[in-house]
């Protein structure tokens, strides 16, 4: 009895610290069923993807983190520009840990023009103090990236963006062009976009499971190049079968919800998917 | 071939049709993992318990309940007063139809002063044109509303509103109160405030399956007096548990999200109610 009034003391205190990653269920003393957290996480960290914050500052995009109670931010440059010096990043990070938010990667980054544009993507993600960056290469400069990932030791995740996007349209054109390169060389995956290609997002989740070190998590209308970014439960692709898959292969990174519909009052939205995405891993939990 | 054609472009159909009342899973004519509708709903049908809105007008309500894709309103007596005429009440009909909405029962009423209260109460859901009122009744007038349930042929669900409440602590003193009068007599069970009596709401939803005919869907911060209403995911109530006895027992009634946080500005609260719902039976399908 003593043990398990301490496991229920430690399971409500867990809640709070828990977040969206990993939740429990056990009873109380009195043997009714409540929730309690867990010291082991048992479902995957929920991030925003910086863009879907395009049309706001980072003190709105931190307020809307917040009331949603979501905690990691893929960093795009509108909000921390790559000109940033040591002190602004350093008052950057500062603002996100008062909100409760951590910074753990940067980007998609646009670096198709010159390798000066990928030397200063590095120097930004270290300076950023991020082991991931997200990124948008010319096919030519795969090679040198390659290189500076080794010296950087940091993952490099190209982004995939659908039948519009020449150099990366689905999962398999990044998967094609990385898989001979340091193995930090990958992919961040979107999952939307993949399925608009006419991919099937799942299985490409599980083919490429070596190199997915970030998800842009989001849902389509439909599975063709019409198709357009919904809340997660009302699109396409399976999402319970999404994160069954991400249970499967063990993923590591972050779901990065990343949301283009009603940019301009994105909140309801943005808070339907994080309920949808935890009510998901609290079923398979 | 053929009949998996049909399946397909049956389910694509299905999942405008379908709504937030079940989803299933199948794969398109090249094998993808995609979502289709199905023509038998396997979930629950979410709806709004209208004090959501206490801090709104109609118009405002059925917009929210539009973003949200919400489709059902249990409809209080701020958005449609008891002496509505039937012209008013036609109106309101249309109103709610052109979102979308069907308004399925009314309430909770309190009459716990007279019988000319509950008469009133009775004859207004009649012209309202509903099989369903949630009402607070007196102890002393229950055999009373048991003849006119009989009369009406309607569902009454009396609601149970936590430990301050001296007359409806909890499921149990209703089902006490109801267990030998008229079959039509029962519960709109509020989870929440049952468990914030220190009840097992899970428990409680299999031990008085019969008689629940509507749900205040919501979770509670504490097992406690002191718990409050908190997003659906947030709370000690394991809502996958709760719906996977909702598929047990089979219930034919809807869950009526009761959101009492932020009620100056409950969108982004409500929505993430509804994602975490739609996610679990999603996930449970």
């Amino acid at each position: 009895m003593e043990t398990r009034r301490k496991f229920v003391q430690k399971g409500l205190l867990g809640i709070a610290a828990a977040g969206l990653a990993g939740r429990a269920f056990g009873a109380d003393a009195a043997g009714n069923s409540v929730k309690a957290g867990t010291a082991k996480p048992v479902g995957f960290d929920l991030a925003i993807a910086g863009y879907s914050f395009v049309k706001f500052g980072l003190d709105d995009a931190l307020a809307m983190m917040k009331r949603m109670d979501v905690r990691y931010l893929c960093i795009k440059d509108f909000h921390l520009p790559l000109t940033a010096t040591d002190a602004e990043i350093a008052a950057f990070h500062k603002k996100l840990a008062d909100s409760g938010v951590t910074g753990y990667g940067v980007g998609p980054i646009y670096m198709t023009k010159s390798k000066e544009e990928i030397d200063r993507g590095f120097d930004y993600a270290k300076r950023v103090g991020v082991k991931l960056m997200v990124g948008i290469p010319s096919q030519e400069n795969l090679a040198y990236i390659s290189e500076k990932v080794k010296e950087y030791d940091i993952q490099y995740a190209i982004h995939n963006h659908g039948p519009e996007d020449k150099l990366y349209p689905n999962a398999t054109t990044v998967y094609e062009a990385v898989k001979n390169l340091d193995e930090r060389m990958g992919l961040c995956f979107d999952m939307g976009h993949n399925t608009r290609d006419g991919q099937d997002s799942i299985k490409d989740l599980e083919r490429y499971k070596h190199r997915i070190f970030d998800i842009h998590f989001k849902n389509v209308t439909s599975p063709t190049k019409d198709g357009k970014t919904c809340e997660l439960g009302r699109g396409v692709i399976n999402i319970p079968a999404f994160v069954r898959t991400l249970q499967k292969i063990g993923y590591k990174g972050k779901c990065s919800i990343e949301f283009e519909k009603d940019m301009s009052d994105p909140l309801a939205g943005l808070a339907e998917c994080k309920g949808y995405f935890q009510g998901v891993m609290d079923t398979l939990a």
